[in-house]
């Protein structure tokens, strides 16, 4: 039996057969081709935050960490000060990218199970007038919950700073208006809510923050103005592209469009997020996060409190009935994460459940009760 | 008609269906079974270069400029001195990425049509102390010269300086032996003589030097001590890889093994340059390289003479007839290069010479005869 499992993760995660259908062909990547791939999937995600008068869309080798590593290599300036509201894994790993390259950054302690304060980084921009940029995760995938986007632009415009997002494990799922919310960047990457697979990123900067940012990288491979003067200039990529993997996302982009785009993509995900969580509730489960800031991206929920409940031997039982689910990530709570994303639907998370509660009788544990 | 063309390129290259297919598959990066391929890799990686004994593989999502970026900030430390010797592109690009993160590095200029001296070398180590780290470009695939490496890394033994050798287009096809070849960091990448898909690349690290190079990166994605130790530790990535591309590399790595190896690629891609290059010689063309110094990776050859001549032409009329050529990186002559790798052998490096034959016939050039 070799059935694909599905991925109940943060990407990678389940892709339909098409876009890995597409990987099956070998591209020249200095091919006129291959750039027209790479130029009409340039555009498409530029249409997805309707960013076209405002933003360039720079692509970029690698996991989306990369990415954000580039986006603040290239957009901070040397002396530059970077604020990161943090409140959770992703927002620290910011936060240390950012001092490792020699940035000055200043870490904002918020609680994790809770969004960042719009009004909280307004005092704090008013007391400390040396901060150039603000450092926002849309969606902290550590937990899953959902930061105010909108709220914190309007802080960062307000006081003149520059905001970068990582908006990795939202982008394609939750709206994101460059009409309406400025941003300096903003970072998602192939394998998360596109529904591609891994292996880029992607950074939209805004264009009147373009040429300054000339020169500012300390890294040649992660410099996003050189990689975007040299794309406009020729139509490719500086160094070798991941040519497979960005045809698949050019795909996974197409039935993205046919699909509804955004809105189309958000309401499978919180129909996806609903079953899960509905289902889980009935089995005792707990979430970790209150219903009105928990993304519809991945679910944090409270290890159950019987002793005979071990993660490992939970995820093997699960995975044995087809479903791959993912550790939790918080340092002071035993927890686990659900995802929600993928090329997966109401049946594929029904089946989830029924296959959690089945995990449990296999493990003698009643019902998914934390200890609380 | 949509028959794949053949890329005559250094890679992205033409690889088998064996390959791709193995990338039909979503894997969860998190999951004992992808650990398992990851693991798996890098102990074939190690034979491929007997260098279980005194050497790591740390693999690093990205292109393979990534990763000879990531090995000079891992290996090389903050007040470290690189002298890069510089017959090409790639020798230039290395410096480059070297200043760039702020460590200083000393450019040693040959002519780009023949390979760099180990004598010339010894006598900069000797008038020059300062210098901590060599790096050398083992193939140039600027023109496809073939530097002497077993000679460069003796001279860096005796002097005590630390060896890290861009392998990105030699690893897989021409022999290194790290049992008698000493180097600290040797870089190669997924889609190159391997016959992968691009998106990842991979340093052999030295036991002897690993411990010392914790702390030196000022690049947290591209840290390959920090990588190394997390990889160890969970058997994880530290980051999401692009997890279709590191199964296709294990797939094509199981084709490389069973076809025999480092000696038989060398045989084949022998086989393919000598082809291409006695094919080209009888339609008038001239090969930019001395034979004894031309690796059988990729052939500069130089432009033909007559007036009719133009690359952009020559390319599209190639193409026509199924070939993906490539264009020259030569500053001062005319040139286009050829390569001789990737999953294809005797059979279509002839069609490929009749096909630039006719190519000239469309174009009306009756020779491939250069300038000079």
């Amino acid at each position: 039996m070799d059935r694909d499992r599905i991925l109940l993760t943060p990407g990678p995660l389940t892709t339909t057969l098409r876009t890995k259908l597409a990987m099956l062909k070998d591209w020249g990547s200095w091919d006129a081709d291959f750039n027209a791939v790479t130029a009409g999937l340039r555009e498409r995600l530029l249409d997805i935050v309707h960013g076209r008068d405002t933003h360039v869309l720079v692509p970029l080798q690698g996991s989306g960490t990369f990415s954000v590593e580039a986006a603040v290599a290239t957009l901070v300036p040397g002396n530059g000060h970077v604020l990161v509201p943090d409140n959770g894994a992703y927002c620290k790993r910011a936060a240390k990218l950012t001092q490792m390259m020699g940035r000055k950054a200043t870490v904002m302690p918020f609680a994790e199970d809770a969004p960042v304060s719009a009004a909280a980084l307004d005092d704090k921009l008013n007391a400390d007038a040396s901060i150039t940029h603000v450092v926002l995760v849309h969606c902290e995938t550590g937990t899953g919950v959902e930061n105010p986007l909108a709220e914190i632009a309007q802080v960062c415009a307000r006081h003149g700073k520059g905001l970068i997002v990582d908006a990795m494990s939202s982008f394609g799922a939750l709206p994101i208006d460059a009409r309406a919310i400025r941003f300096d960047a903003l970072i998602a990457a192939s394998g998360k809510c596109l529904e591609g697979v891994p292996g880029m990123g992607f950074v939209f900067v805004r264009k009147a923050v373009l040429d300054a940012c000339a020169g500012n990288s300390q890294s040649l491979a992660m410099d996003l103005h050189d990689q975007h003067v040299y794309m406009e200039k020729t139509g490719q990529w500086r160094f070798t592209p991941p040519t497979h993997v960005v045809v698949a996302l050019a795909e996974a982009v197409a039935q993205f469009v046919e699909e509804g785009g955004q809105p189309a993509r958000l309401a499978r995900y919180s129909d996806n997020c609903r079953t899960l969580v509905d289902g889980m509730r009935t089995l005792g489960f707990k979430c970790f996060l209150k219903p009105e800031i928990q993304a519809p991206i991945i679910v944090t929920f409270h290890a159950p409190a019987h002793a005979a409940y071990e993660f490992k031997r939970f995820y093997a039982a699960a995975k044995q009935r087809g479903f791959i689910l993912y550790p939790g990530k918080l340092t002071q709570l035993e927890t686990f994460r659900v995802g929600c994303i993928g090329a997966i639907g109401r049946n594929e998370m029904t089946q989830a459940v029924a296959a959690v509660a089945d995990t449990l009788r296999e493990m003698g544990i009643p019902n998914g009760a934390p200890a609380l």
